[in-house]
């Protein structure tokens, strides 16, 4: 966390990840407490289990998806001696560590957040294992908070994440790829998650009118926050962020960026796009080539011009709120999921 | 099915087969409107899942896991009006394929009941997200169900069904496993799933005082029932039944059978253990040896002696029950879980 954002004028937008720390400094206590109940909840007979769990979580996500269940649920005027929404935001956490764990054995990833992926140093049998694990434990602590509706919000949401994922995996190396079609690949790996965990956020405070606007919030933010990840795949700077670029291009994934820049393209770029996304043909060189061409076409601005508008939508969703710093900062991270890649 | 058991007197015990066929009679309506509701739950625009899903289900598994909740639910007065009982038979199927699914990737199975497996059809990627689907949606109709306790039981067998195969994972090689790591591994992988079955289909009739002894009997039926089955596993005449012969010697499982045989074996005989199965090193001929130790010290024989037990136990665990032909049948099962190995 960066303290700077402690001392900022709360009246003042900041920018960036400034956007994300102020948020945590918000709900610092909530969020302690969740991260509390994740690790309570992982304790097994089956030592492999915390270990590769802790392996994963430890990494240090930015923990963005029960950070909405627990401004959701505030906005929606939980109070802090309530213990619901916290325990359902750690459920928000365990099913997106789940789909992480499952999502390297899909993608026969090597690296999670900067470190060996838990399918590189546990393997892929363990990580399929202790994934399915996770998702039970959500649905046991679901089960403990006694809301249905929780359950049926939950349950939606991971039978079209996992939707989404699966027609990613078809969508592969398929460069004719309609919008749509990456549009429910975007839905269904991010936005159904976040649309669900404000959602929920929203029952845990018992507050039905709060639903709809924080699911709508939540939905576009993902949308948002997705196609900038997109964008970071092909133009992040690597020292700075901390991330690896490339991947999608290596996997043969096919992202808004690069259907812009491919059907933008010239003939002699399409080749070039059909060999080495669509028959997963590359050789040294490929990567730095298929950053320029993006540059080229605006292909990166153009998908962060996307993300801004969906951006726009999630702040306006907040519009039925009263303006409170907590709804600000909402807004904020609205903001940061776009600024993030500028 | 076997029409046979259909003409059988009623006050004559079947053995084998005809145990289960004539269940299957009994319930043969509510077991095909669960037929109809699984495929119906397969439905998606993401038309790998119902292809992927239907390869398996289609591959005829025995429909024992259903057929138990349909059981309990009639055994507790559940009526043929009733719909619940059946739509929760269906969640119970749509557990159990999900686990398959994930088993054949995490022993990198190419067989599946006798034909090529979706892990060698459609690749691991897909049998994990499609796996992860099937849980999703299996946890969408237990909501939609309504009950909070079907939820819990279901929740909570689904963990220990995972956990049980971890340690399954971790005790790979290992023939210093004890026999209460075997019986969590038996527990977790069948019988965990067995009882819960069963209970639910209590709690679907309304049936609170049915739950203990049906979940007791569940759970002994599973125990015997992987007993026998890690027994075929050495001991089945292949042409007979279908079933291959030394897949768990083969992928290293330590299963009771060859437990007792190393246990009784002399020096040399625990060295061939120690290679074949602690070491995974194994040349042609090393499972004809190793089913001719499991003879010579008559560990097929103690293995399915302890079946018989556990089945014992099961069928006492019914006499709360008034003695009607729906509870001999299930009686029955428990002796089919045995007889269909001798």
């Amino acid at each position: 966390m960066r303290s700077a954002a402690a001392h900022r004028d709360e009246s003042q937008a900041p920018d960036g990840e400034d956007a994300l720390s102020a948020l945590v400094l918000l709900l610092s206590e909530d969020l302690a407490a969740c991260n509390r109940i994740i690790v309570a909840r992982l304790g097994s007979r089956v030592e492999l289990i915390p270990r590769l769990a802790e392996h994963i979580l430890a990494a240090g996500g930015k923990r963005l998806r029960p950070l909405l269940t627990l401004a959701a649920a505030r906005l929606c005027g939980a109070s802090a001696s309530a213990a619901r929404h916290i325990e359902l935001a750690a459920c928000v956490e365990l099913i997106h560590t789940a789909t992480l764990l499952h999502d390297d054995v899909v993608d026969v990833s090597q690296r999670r957040r900067g470190l060996a992926s838990a399918n590189a140093v546990f393997g892929a049998s363990a990580s399929v294992l202790v994934g399915d694990f996770l998702f039970a434990r959500a649905f046991q602590v679901m089960v403990e908070a006694g809301s249905l509706r929780v359950l049926q919000i939950l349950a939606d949401a991971t039978a079209t994440i996992v939707s989404g994922e699966l027609v990613q995996l078809i969508s592969q190396n398929d460069l004719d790829t309609p919008d749509s079609r990456y549009f429910d690949v975007v839905n269904g790996k991010t936005a159904a998650l976040f649309a669900a965990a404000c959602r929920i956020g929203a029952v845990a405070a018992g507050c039905e009118d709060g639903e709809v606007a924080l699911a709508d919030y939540g939905a576009n933010l993902g949308i948002s926050f997705q196609l900038v990840d997109d964008a970071l795949d092909y133009a992040a700077d690597e020292q700075k962020l901390g991330k690896t670029v490339g991947d999608d291009f290596r996997e043969g994934k096919v992202t808004l960026p690069a259907l812009i820049a491919y059907r933008r393209g010239a003939a002699w770029e399409r080749r070039f796009w059909e060999r080495t996304i669509g028959r997963s043909e590359q050789r040294d060189g490929d990567l730095e080539q298929a950053r320029e061409l993006l540059r080229a076409h605006d292909a990166i601005a153009a998908t962060l011009d996307q993300a801004g508008v969906f951006a726009d939508h999630a702040r306006r969703a907040l519009r039925v709120f009263p303006d409170t710093p907590l709804c600000r900062r909402l807004q904020d991270v609205a903001g940061y999921t776009v600024t993030r890649s500028r």
